[in-house]
């Protein structure tokens, strides 16, 4: 238990707004840097007791009248729908309001607080899988210099990857996230679909899947494409559309990525 | 140098037919396995001897009526598109025939030879970067036991993952490889230009890369989705096909993978 009385002058007093996948992540890795929230709301009055429980010295509350008003810190770690609903109802306090949402402007929490910011960690949460919070990486915006550095310090106990973006190229870095993670993450699940029909076992594609993703840690992924559709090999399209016959669905986003890598590699005049 | 009075009973004498990123790849595996291929035919001669020269013992032609006639096994690590016709061109030998193409019925061999086969290692190969080849799926097929027997033997100097799969589920596997491989990295290299366009660091999805697909390592795909399409948030969703409205084709594959999405998840009377 941290003794509040005893606390570091660096100690940040931060007030965690939310209790989901990337709020618990996030609570759990600042604890282990020292620094654990002082408090947790939820709308899930358990959920914060259980949270709150996991955390030295932290207390729980559903109540945002409840709220601590003199914390140096709010994260807003709610979804991006509850964002504005949430902050609407905070009462006045001290400190620094930020959310942690990709594709929610900083300035959504301008008509509540004066000094407010952003706080985005750019990685996948799931609520079974421990990450290692150090490389991920915390993007920074706020709407004055202060604000920016308290945030900037917060993320560094956490995270040796500390950036700063605007509202705008984060949603473009969300946008690109969502590319390279949700919709190859799909991709993945369609193969394990595959591979299940034809009675081929489970874990067939994990050397490949790891592989993949080793490649461009290391090459650009545009240097790194291969397969038939780059080759433009359109025997091997032909049949593969083929053997898509029976699953329409699967056939066109076979048909719309392979004509956008064929795009990207053929003949610049065609 | 091995010297051929004194190779050991086990050496299998093997001719590689190619000198492509697959040939190239396998052949200096085998080599490490202290069972280089003794001869490589390329049709480019340059490319033989090159590869050659890596390989202890080995000799190099560009003409097919110089290859080796008493071989226990000829790979052939050439495209698909060639396959036929170099078959077709090939002397009398004694030894199996077994081509590498994920694609093609081991019956594209028939005609041409008695013992035909299929060696196919799943993985992505690229000319800059060496892979750890003992953790490659090989999928072997043979016309009669003894020529899976020897394939078999052949691939576990290599691999410690060797596995049989008819003509018919390689074919699948071969097309969940290029999605799970294939479209994924093009999914890369889309978020690469989306960072490029907009002032972002080329490296700043690295980690978001590397945990999506390490996450699959341990849990089903369909488990580990997240992102707007799988929790329906529709703003979210709105607001990214808003952003790419520049690019019609980047919208089109985003709203197809998304939907994709939505209905592996979403409500299933919809």
């Amino acid at each position: 238990m941290i003794d509040p009385v005893g606390l570091p002058d660096t100690f940040v007093r931060i007030v965690l707004v939310g209790s989901g996948n990337l709020a618990t992540q996030t609570a759990l890795a600042l604890s282990e840097a020292a620094n654990p929230p002082v408090q947790v709301w939820s709308r899930n009055a358990e959920h914060a007791e259980r949270l709150a429980s996991m955390l030295p010295g932290a207390t729980a509350t559903d109540r945002t009248e409840e709220l601590l008003c003199d914390a140096d810190l709010y994260l807003l770690a709610v979804s991006d729908h509850a964002l504005e609903s949430v902050a609407a109802t905070f009462p006045p306090t001290s400190g620094i309001w930020a959310h942690t949402a990709g594709s929610m402007p900083m300035d959504t929490l301008r008509p509540y607080h004066a000094q407010i910011g952003v706080f985005y960690p750019l990685q996948t949460f799931s609520r079974e899988r421990r990450v290692d919070y150090s490389s991920i990486p915390i993007y920074i915006e706020g709407n004055d210099e202060s604000v920016v550095r308290l945030l900037e310090s917060v993320a560094r106990l956490i995270s040796r990857n500390v950036l700063r973006c605007t509202s705008e190229q984060r949603l473009y870095l969300h946008l690109a996230a969502v590319f390279a993670c949700n919709f190859t993450n799909h991709l993945y699940a369609l193969s394990e679909q595959m591979l299940a029909a034809h009675s081929l076992p489970p874990r067939s594609l994990a050397p490949l899947i790891a592989e993949t993703a080793a490649k461009v840690q290391e090459m650009s992924a545009t240097e790194a494409q291969t397969g038939p559709a780059k080759r433009d090999d359109t025997n091997t399209l032909q049949k593969h559309l083929g053997l898509l016959n029976p699953y329409p669905d699967w056939q066109e986003i076979y048909r719309i990525l392979s004509d956008s890598i064929r795009k990207m590699y053929g003949p610049k005049e065609q």
